[in-house]
């Protein structure tokens, strides 16, 4: 267990008895309670057996804790900015978007700002200079991440996805593409993986957090 | 024999005296007589065979018929614009920029403005405007040409290179990438295929001046 | 945006509502509207929603505006040759041909002139001499742009297709075939990339025509 | 040990000592001594132990007998038809046609009729239609079999090479190419491997002497 | 059209409609009527409409012309010995056989000789010594053509089948094993397909028929 | 350019004469001046021109600035520790530290501590304790990072390399390894990417003080 | 067949009816009858015609012959450990363990043992100290067996899971990860191939027993 | 460290020096001092400082202690009975039987004996049915496991070779052949890895010899 991230539950491959049952089991014990990958029918099979849980439609994830509302300021100081380049890449987008909030962190979402279009992009620095760590979130030949690495000065998880088709080769194509940036400073995970990527950019709040902690201690 | 695009002589696997034979075979039969993939040793040895022959260094390429002078006004209007993302490119877009030279098209170079450093490419966008059509070079993540489908209102010409290491694979990185693009209107080459490249990128300027010709006819 | 190529509608995990609103979103504001890869369930439940949308069953595409009569004279001039290699490459050919009549350019179709039975596109080469730039599609082994590219004095589009079995890998095999094709002068879009062809061939077409209005200009 | 075949001597990885040194062990035991992918350098070599070695410099084989003089009637009846794509595929084509008369069978050579200039093919139908069986040598896109399974009436062997660059990955793409060709009757065999290609056109043609002499039994 | 071989349906991606029409088409213009991939679903709808079609049930084939009776002497004289590795591969194996008699050809069926249990191999090469040609088909591995190779003295087809899982990635472990067999004399067809294996035995057998008219008319 | 990491110069394909001018070039421009992938010989070449260059053999770095001595306080606070698995990972570390150390941050090695020997790891835990970010570098398996992911509660940058041989295919696996890892919290840079492993950890630590500067400005 | 591993039927593509006939032909001939990947609805068809058939639920096999109780001592001496790395992979390790009971051999699990988590690994060293040969099943990235190989001083055969998403391409990740592991001594199966798994660690076992009897001959 | 197998030298990317060095820093302390991928230069240099340095040319290994003497009983009994395919296959069979010498193993050579000829491996049955444990190692197709399962009642490590070209593509297609393998009881080590190969049979001897002292003490 790494300190301060709660396990999540993975849902492919689970009953909705078995996910409201680990839910339930978690209750009262860790303070996220979440599951991801959660079609829409599961999730009415698990309402059903657990009243209280709230689904992000988008970001395919059930929780039994909802995220700060926006006047609750986030514990861990630092804002999470997530871009995301196409319409299709929203729920790998959301998933990363709905963990950070559900994980207490500040989030700044920025979408469609794909690089067939650049001026999308270049008319919102601002998430990108507000931003402490950014997730860029983009499938088909997933070139935001070069882009953004050139103009923000912060860490960059990049978050391929297996939107696309044909020579997209299920994400291969924007895996390949984000891992031969030639901006430097920019982390990849695993294709569709934006629960990991929210991990990742909390780890890194985290870590300012700790560090400033550790100065004032001195 | 497509017309209007002779022969050139493929280099690679060829000896200096198998090149020099060939040229001077092509001599007085055909407009252009060149050769691609000439190392600078190679050349040496066929200058002494062919002391007339002009040796393109960075393209890599060498000829018997020098480019038109920079005021000599090409037989095909329109000009060929072609952009390259990094240093190392630089011989594929030479060995498009000086075929395209060689066959008598308008070339306008621009160098160095990958996607990591984006505002260099936007800052030259007059490059892009007054092109009819663009060739775009690019390694590693081949980024660029997404870039620039979004900014131009042309054709545009891909080429992936085999610069890069690790997961760029010789080129399947930025060959991947190119035939994902977001921006429709990208016509792709194989990798490094700079004279490929020049080629296609030709005939879309001869396409122009065959139909203006019919237009004319009617 | 790219000038005179107004956006159309990306099918695959969108509802039949979603298609029906973004179509309804657009009417009155752009002169094509059109959604690409609508199985024909979906098209039933779009019409329930849009009565005057048009369906191409072959080609998969939903619009609102026909395209033109055959003795509407096209603005932009020039024809775009569209040639498939067999029967199951159709759906691919189509959208290519769909596509650029929407668009409003002149298109000459001819099916089923795989390699396999070469003398049928051989007896066909007025096709090819009467085309202004030429879009081949092909599955299998897509041999067929490599033929064309020998035969045919213009701007060619290879569109491989997933078409086939086992070693075509989903159309990895002509996708490469494709690439290595050793006639110059192709260009080559994404695996059963119908549309992109076209908005291509369509960029071809309309830089001739800028090109003449800017030479008739001086 | 295959009837009619006498085992080969494969030369990369073995000294051009070794080499010899089997030669002479096979000489007077076998019809046939012949050693495949024998460079020039290791070919001077082998003539200082062995002086009546041959040497095929374009098949890079080295034999100790040599082929049949045109006017000597093979044994074995039937033509093997040898096509060739580019020239750069000739050491592989001579592979199989100097492998196939060691072995002492007629062999018809066609090279350079390459897809991309089909009119140099469809001027030689002759050879195609005088082969008793084809071998179809070609590297790049390899799409040379198919065409030619469309026209003759014969078995094809075809043989993909590693000539080619960039998204040819070393013959991948070829040899792809000749799998999924839609002309059926093709066998394909491993990339550069001329010398099988000659092995099973031979037994092609022996399968056909021996059906010869069993209906003349009865 | 290669003489002797009349087209065939291939059944995937039509309807049984269009499959029967087709069928009605052909009817009196050839003397082979047959459509391959066949599910038994399909079959029936196409009974419905066309009742004289008779299906080969592991073959998946329906054809209008049932294969002769076994006493009916074939035409074109030779057999084409057929062996397959494991149960799961009898469709293709099948499809191999059925296709092959229904053009007429002898056939000799050797099922289950996997090399795992070479020793049913071992008792049965009389199989393999009476054949003029061989079909070998097999999955996972992939081994038995080379075991087969070095038995038998005549030419052989080898067919890679999808049968398997993992590390056999839909065929191509066979396909990458038949192809780099180290016994010569092997052409090796697409994954699964059992029908351009006939295709290519049958024009072995009738290469043999050809030559010996030739020779008798000399 | 991203703020507070100077660009630094990529040695290969560069000759020594380029490398020494380029760095002259920056000299008194910016405050680090390296070049990467530099081997011995191109090393001593470049320093009989620019005298006060100094050489880190093991990482092949070149550099004008030496790394600040032990007892010099970074300027951003923090610790990158690095880890690595194998003596042969031992470059692309050393890359990583010394160019951390170059930028002026903190660093502390611990080599050797590959998944096949654990306990060699778990005695060094306070090495994971006590770093605010770490890098972890591995060839072969890649093992390392997912191990060390279950045991740190920071930022993991992994870098797969290129050590080993067969089925690691140049560092395909443990790529794949690294991005599959199970431990959420890990970004990975491409094959052997030691600069840009410490280029992104170097952005975590400076972020940490960007936010503590902002909330002591509040 | 190999003395002492009885054949299992190889449940995919069979029908319910085929498995259970299969199963009553085997009655009274081989002392196990079993077979895999067999869904719970299969299951339910067989019993309906083979009453005594018995379910492991986890582990997909059907069985006639119930694994020994607990206090039946098995005929092979020794124990089989058996390693899981994540939930996911029951079904793998469980059809490793049903094998194995099926066969005769003490088997040992100890589940949940991932990497990411490799304090619970270490906690419970006696099971593989107490193993004669292990068997450790893992997916995504695979790290499991290359950790044990370190630690245990027994034969490890280790299974590669399709557990995972993306990058793990359908357990091709933790297939390479571990035939590149640095731990020697591994021998690694088929991906998802617990079956397998359990015959080379049964033959293991077998090889003990076989060597102390003739050991106790001499 | 696992008991009973000291740590071997791995000479790619070393030095003589460095070689030469560790095995005196090893002497005295482990019972087996070897370096393995020894080439014969790096053999010369080692000798001039290590003078009792023993090389196994074929096997490219350098050792300190010679194998046992024919007559020299081993301490562990069993017999590793080790095959290969092919002459070419040599360096990585004898890198396992040295290997396993080295470590006091006792072991049965049996070369070439490819499926290609398999009477020569029905011929030497009896080196199977003495083995306790079979390295099977075989390149190109890899079909030698295969086989070998069948026929022979022990575990088998198969060892895939790079031996092969084209679309062997360095191995990778032996290793999915042994993968792949319908006979069960086979575990697959890397590419080339006989090193590996052996680690892995001795630890199956080992295992075998613990358990009779176990059984002996009850
Ligand atoms: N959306 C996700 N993407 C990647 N990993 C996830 C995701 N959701 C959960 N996980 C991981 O899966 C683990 C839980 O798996 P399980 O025990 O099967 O529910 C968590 O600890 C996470 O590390
Ligand atoms: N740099 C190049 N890239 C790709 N194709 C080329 C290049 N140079 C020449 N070619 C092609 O190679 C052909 C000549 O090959 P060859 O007859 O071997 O000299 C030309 O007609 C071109 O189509
Ligand atoms: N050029 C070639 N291509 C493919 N296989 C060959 C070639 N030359 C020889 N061989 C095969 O290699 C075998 C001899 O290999 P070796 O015993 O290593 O000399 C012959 O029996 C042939 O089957
Ligand atoms: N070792 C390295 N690994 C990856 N990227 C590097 C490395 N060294 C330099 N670079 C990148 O290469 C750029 C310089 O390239 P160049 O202009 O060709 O010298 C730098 O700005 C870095 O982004
Ligand atoms: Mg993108
Ligand atoms: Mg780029
Ligand atoms: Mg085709
Ligand atoms: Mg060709
Ligand atoms: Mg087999
Ligand atoms: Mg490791
Ligand atoms: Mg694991
Ligand atoms: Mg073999």
């Amino acid at each position: 267990l790494r300190t301060g991230f709660p396990e999540v539950i993975w849902g492919p491959g689970k009953t909705p008895q078995q996910i409201a049952q680990i839910m339930e089991a978690m209750r009262n014990r860790t303070s996220v309670i979440m599951a991801t990958r959660i079609e829409p029918d599961v999730y009415g099979a698990i309402r059903a057996i657990v009243p209280d849980v709230h689904y992000y439609a988008t970001a395919r994830i059930c929780a039994l804790k909802s995220p700060p509302s926006p006047d609750h300021k986030p514990q861990i100081p630092g804002t999470i900015g997530i871009l995301s380049a196409g319409t299709a890449d929203l729920p790998v987008a959301e998933e990363s978007a709905v963990t950070a909030e559900l994980y207490g962190f500040g989030v700044q979402r920025l979408w469609d700002v794909g690089v067939a279009g650049i001026h999308r992009l270049l008319n919102n620095l601002h998430v990108l200079n507000d931003a402490d760590v950014l997730i860029v979130v983009a499938g088909m030949e997933g070139a935001l991440p070069s882009v953004v690495g050139g103009l923000a000065d912060c860490p960059i998880v990049a978050v391929p996805t297996s939107v696309g088709y044909g020579a997209s080769f299920n994400g291969l194509a924007p895996l390949l593409t984000m891992l031969n940036s030639c901006a430097a400073g920019i982390g990849v995970v695993n294709i569709d993986n934006g629960f990991g990527a929210a991990v990742l950019a909390g780890q890194i709040l985290r870590t300012a957090a700790k560090l400033k902690a550790k100065s004032e201690k001195l």
